[in-house]
């Protein structure tokens, strides 16, 4: 089958202008099919601030009430999302900007009520996932670009978290593509020592997984995205990256220098 | 050829959310291909306001400047833009978002410097429309919608007038498609006593039209559309209607109540 990246990008990197060109410099130089998915950094809440829209909280756990539906369907879908796509233009990537709604893409489910109403927050899974617009576009070489925003089908845009976007695209298109699914964060991988960028751990299976675990020597934060990279492939991807934004190049290439996670 | 309803929608519908939830009930009851062309409406102008964003005129002629593109691409490209998409997508309308800039659709040329500066503003041609993938669309019958945005291919987002992108877009796909334009707007259509509905000439050909222009009995504001009507059968249009939203099932059929402008 033929190698797809789905590449997910945070607000480390949307949030700075110059990194986020430079990422996509090299975005747009990686050979091959592509997917890029992107969050939406701090200039939502930025920009929420001055039309007098603050962050919401419950309980510590962050609410999409409807101002701030509103508030991130125009800044990641719009803003964000549109400069992306005319970044990438101008670097001769033919890119499209969608949201889940746009073409049925995923279809989500508004998060049911229990001890939180979160508001407007969309679970999807990879069983909803429209492959065949996504297929299409790819065999056309048009590269597309998700804002991290779903859609309930019944009139009302979604948030949703890239990370679980990029991971269901990933899942569903493993029918169709060999995927390497790459998480950009912002350091160079997983660290046996957290102070030290050389210490990476460029391959982790699950035997050492468990060994690390035992010996307690992954850093707060980590454990989470490695067991998602894990059920992301025992869901059929090929395998799961995880590295730097400016890694890039490397990453998507056999010379890696950020952690591969693989069976 | 098959029919291709190209349909342009204004302020006076997306700034009245009941009007605009009646005309998309409408639009996706419409049978065929068609695709939607949005403008934006007050909705800017007030969150701009709320941002501290106020509407920047130079001798009377409105500029767009960096702060009015980013927000008009916040505004027009996200909010309003995928609440139209999601409301469709309830309806069974399978919707996509598009500016100019997603899929390269529409690539502008920002307007040249003469003696006004009008800022982030692209002037589009209809050679230049990317119509292999509407069409790839529209096979999938999947309805592209557009918010009035396009690019520059050197990364920057440009404003352009609704009308024109409705017309480039029903001038291009003319080649592949039988296309009805059709312009929404507050009017039945050309009448012959701007107080009276019912005074709707439905069929306006050119000797009529001369004839209309030497009794002077035009109303103010719709020789231009009508003259842009013209320009748009005058190269490959089948046909153009200036209607009222509110009769888009009639005006998608030959009974319509709006005015056809035919050669």
């Amino acid at each position: 089958m033929e190698q797809l990246f789905v590449i997910k990008i945070g607000g480390n990197v949307i949030d700075d202008p110059e990194k986020l060109q430079d990422f996509l410099h090299t975005f747009a130089r990686v050979k091959g099919k592509k997917i890029l998915v992107h969050g939406g950094g701090k200039i939502a809440t930025k920009i929420g601030h001055g039309l007098g829209i603050e962050p919401n909280y419950h309980q510590g756990r962050r609410i999409t009430d409807d101002k701030t539906i509103d508030l991130v369907t125009m800044v990641y879908g719009g803003l964000v999302n549109k400069k992306i796509v005319a970044s990438l233009q101008a670097l001769n990537e033919n890119a499209i900007g969608l949201t889940g709604a746009d073409g049925n893409v995923l279809p989500a489910v508004r998060r049911p009520v229990k001890e939180i109403d979160f508001g407007w927050v969309g679970d999807i899974q990879e069983s909803q996932v429209n492959t065949a617009l996504l297929s299409a576009l790819l065999q056309q070489n048009i590269t597309p670009v998700f804002a991290a925003l779903t859609h309930d089908s019944q009139g009302h845009i979604l948030n949703t978290n890239a990370d679980t976007i990029a991971s269901v695209l990933a899942v569903a298109l493993s029918k169709h593509y060999d995927v390497r699914l790459i998480y950009c964060f912002e350091k160079k991988g997983v660290l046996l020592d957290v102070e030290d960028d050389h210490s990476v751990i460029h391959r982790i299976d699950p035997p050492l997984y468990q060994q690390l675990l035992a010996e307690k020597k992954l850093f707060e934060g980590i454990i989470p995205k490695i067991d998602n990279a894990f059920a992301a492939i025992g869901s059929g991807v090929k395998e799961v990256l995880i590295g730097d934004s400016q890694d890039l190049a490397a990453n998507t290439t056999p010379e890696i220098t950020g952690t591969l996670i693989i069976y």
